[in-house]
C-alpha cells in the first residue's frame, strides 16, 4: 500500500502543510518537537516522496542542463565532459540540451558566409522559459542567439548561469574570459615573431560578440605598434567550423599579396587551414604562421601543432556548475557577478619551430 | 482561474475518468458524440493540461534521451547531432545523456592501457531502468558496459532502441553495421596496396565487442591471402583516443621491424597514429599507410587525410530515432529487429598518394 501525505498527517494529527513542511525541509515553520514526531512516522510508515509528485510541488530532483550551442564543436563538448564530471561531485546529473548549432552545408555543399549565429532563438529561449521545468533544477546557457533583453529575471524559471560572449549585464552569474586581452596576446605573439601581415578569419557581424570582441584585441595589438589596420585581411568565418576555416584560407592564398600570418577566431577554424596552407605545400610557420583560439584536444595532434588561445575549460565549468548549485540549494544568495577566469597563450609548431613546450600564463 | 479535469467534467456531466480518456486519446472507450463534447468543453474553458501532472500519468511528454557514451568521441556526437535534427522533424527533444565516457589520464599524465570499456555500467544501468521515468519517453543506448542480462524487457522502463557492438540478442530493436566486414574491407584495401606487415591498434580485451569484431575481420582478410597473423602487431588502445594511438604507434616504431601499415579501429587513434608518424619524419603512405573507422570530420582535414570505413551515420540515427518512436507511439509492433545499414570505404591520402575521390560502396 503506497503512504500518503495523509496517512502521515492522520498518524501524527498535524495538517497536511505541516507534513510538507518537514519533507521540504521548510523547517523554520515547525517545532522541533513536531518535526521530529513527523520525521519518526514517516519512518514507521514506509514513506516514499513520490519522486514526480515532488517535482509538481518544485522541489529538487538532482537533475542540471547545459544548453550546448553546438556539439560539433569539440571546444563546447569538451566543456561538457568537465561539467558533467563536477556535477557528479555534487551528486547531480546533467543533462546536455543541444540547442541547435549550425546547420549543415546548403545542398550545393557550400557553406554560405552570411551573418549567422549558431544557436537557435526558439530553442534557447524554451530552454530560459522552462520548457521542462519540472524536469531540471537549474541551466548552464552559452546563449547564441538571445540578447539580454530576452533573458530578463522574471521570464527565466529556476536558476540559470551565462558562459561566453553574447550576453552582458543580465541578473544572472556569469562565466567567461577577458577576450580583447586573450585576441591582443595571440595578435601580439604573431607580431613579435616578426610577421608583418596578419589576417584574421572570423571577423564577422554576428549576435554573439566574440567576433568584435577578438577583433577589437587584434586592431589593439596592431594600432600599439603603429600597424596599418588592411580591412581586406579581415575574412569571414561562417559557421566557424573546420570547413569555413579551409574556405577562407584559400581566399587568402589567392591574394596578390597573401598574409604571412592568420589569427583564427577558434581552433576549429585553424585547423581548417592548416589543412589548405599543407595542402598547397606551403612552410608552417615560415611562410605562414596560424594561430587558433579555444585549445581543442585536436590541435595538440594536428600537423603541425597548433598555437592557441587556452581558456580555463576547468574553472569555466567548475564555477559554473558551483555556483548554479549555489543558486539551487540556496547557499548563495548575493547579487549576480561577471566572473572572469584566466587563459593562457600556448605556443605550438605553428607559429614557432620548436617550441619546446613554451607556455604563457596570463591571468 | 485554473480549469482541472473535474471543472470540464462538472460541465459536461461526464466522469473524470471520461475526460481523462478524450485527453488522452482512449478513443475506443468513449462514444463519439461524448468525445465531441468534452473537447468543445475543453475549447469553451480553456483547459490546459498540466505537463507535470501529466506526466505522473505517464503521458509522452515528447522528449527523447541519447545515452551517449563518450562526449570527446566525435563519432557519438557526430551521431547525436543528427539524431537531434531528425527528432526535431518528429516534434520531439532530444536530450544527451552523457554515461560517462573515459577518464582523463593518470596523474602522472599517462594512459594506461587496461582492460577498459568506456561507459559506466552504474549510469548505463540508471539509464535503462529509468532513472527519470517521468521526464522521457524513450532511450537510444550505445551500450559500452552493460550485458545482454542487464538489458532484460522486464527491468527496461519504457521504449529503447540499442546502437553498436556491446550487447546482442536483447530483447529490444538495434542498428548497426556489419564490423567483421567493414574490417576485412579495410584489411583488403591495404594488402591490394602490397603492405606486407599491418599492425593493428585498438585490439584489446574489452566488454564491447567491437575490437573482438573487427580483429576478426582484420584475421580473416590475411588468412585469406595465407599472410601469417603475427600478434606482436596488434596493440591495445586504451581509451580508443587520440593519446592511445599516438602511444600505440611510438611503441610500434620503435620495433626492430616496424609495420608499413597500420589499421586503427577509430579514426581518434588514426589521427593520433598520424601525428607520431609525420614527428618522425616519415612518409604516409609510402613507409606507412593508415586507415581509420568512424569518418569523423576531422580525418577529411587532418595531413593528410584520413582512409577510412565510413558507417551510415545519417542512416543509424534516422532508423534509431523513427524505431524509438514507433514503440513508444504504439505504431510498431512486431518483434524487436537487429537492422544493419551500409558502411563505405573511404579512400583518402594516407593510403593513397593523390586518390582523386575514390570511394568504394559496400552495402
Amino acid at each position: 500500500m503506497t503512504v500518503h501525505l495523509k496517512d502521515i498527517a492522520a498518524y501524527t494529527g498535524v495538517s497536511i502543510k505541516t507534513v510538507s513542511n518537514v519533507i521540504n525541509g521548510n523547517n523554520a515553520r515547525v517545532s522541533p518537537a513536531t518535526r521530529a514526531m513527523v520525521l519518526e512516522a514517516i519512518e514507521k510508515l514506509h514513506y516514499q516522496p513520490n519522486i514526480a509528485a515532488r517535482q509538481l510541488r518544485k522541489a529538487q530532483v538532482g537533475v542540471l542542463a547545459y544548453a550546448i550551442p553546438d556539439i560539433r564543436n569539440p571546444y563546447f563538448t569538451e566543456i561538457g565532459d568537465i561539467m558533467t564530471r563536477v556535477a557528479e561531485e555534487y551528486k547531480y546529473t546533467l543533462l546536455l540540451d543541444y540547442t541547435y548549432g549550425p546547420r549543415d552545408p546548403e545542398p550545393d555543399g557550400k557553406i554560405r558566409y552570411i551573418d549567422y549565429a549558431y544557436g537557435s532563438f526558439e530553442k534557447e529561449l524554451s530552454v530560459i522559459k522552462g520548457l521542462r521545468p519540472h524536469l531540471i533544477d537549474g541551466v548552464i546557457l552559452d546563449p547564441q542567439a538571445l540578447t539580454v533583453d530576452d533573458i530578463k529575471l522574471e521570464e527565466v524559471k529556476g536558476p540559470l548561469v551565462l558562459l561566453g560572449e553574447r550576453v552582458f549585464g543580465a541578473p544572472f552569474d556569469h562565466v567567461l574570459i577577458d577576450n580583447v586581452q586573450a585576441a591582443y596576446q595571440a595578435t601580439r605573439h604573431l607580431l613579435e615573431l616578426g610577421k608583418r601581415r596578419i589576417a584574421v578569419i572570423g571577423a564577422q557581424e554576428t549576435q554573439s560578440q566574440a567576433p568584435s570582441l577578438r577583433l577589437k584585441g587584434y586592431v589593439r595589438a596592431l594600432q600599439e605598434v603603429n600597424r596599418e589596420i588592411d580591412e581586406s585581411l579581415m575574412i569571414s568565418g561562417g559557421y566557424w567550423h573546420r570547413a569555413d576555416g579551409a574556405n577562407a584560407m584559400r581566399y587568402l592564398l589567392s591574394l596578390d599579396n597573401p598574409p604571412d600570418a592568420v589569427f583564427c577566431f577558434n581552433d576549429l577554424m585553424a585547423l581548417g587551414a592548416l589543412s589548405v596552407i599543407n595542402a598547397n605545400g606551403l612552410r608552417i610557420p615560415e611562410d605562414i604562421a596560424v594561430m587558433g583560439f579555444d585549445n581543442v584536444e585536436e590541435g595538440q595532434f594536428s600537423y603541425p601543432t597548433l598555437s592557441t588561445i587556452s581558456p580555463s575549460k576547468e574553472e569555466i565549468s567548475r564555477l559554473a556548475i558551483s555556483l548554479l548549485i549555489g543558486r539551487i540549494k540556496g547557499t548563495r544568495t548575493q547579487e549576480p557577478e561577471c566572473i572572469q577566469v584566466p587563459f593562457e597563450l600556448c605556443i605550438r609548431s605553428s607559429t614557432v619551430r620548436n617550441p619546446a613546450g613554451m607556455q604563457i600564463n596570463i591571468s
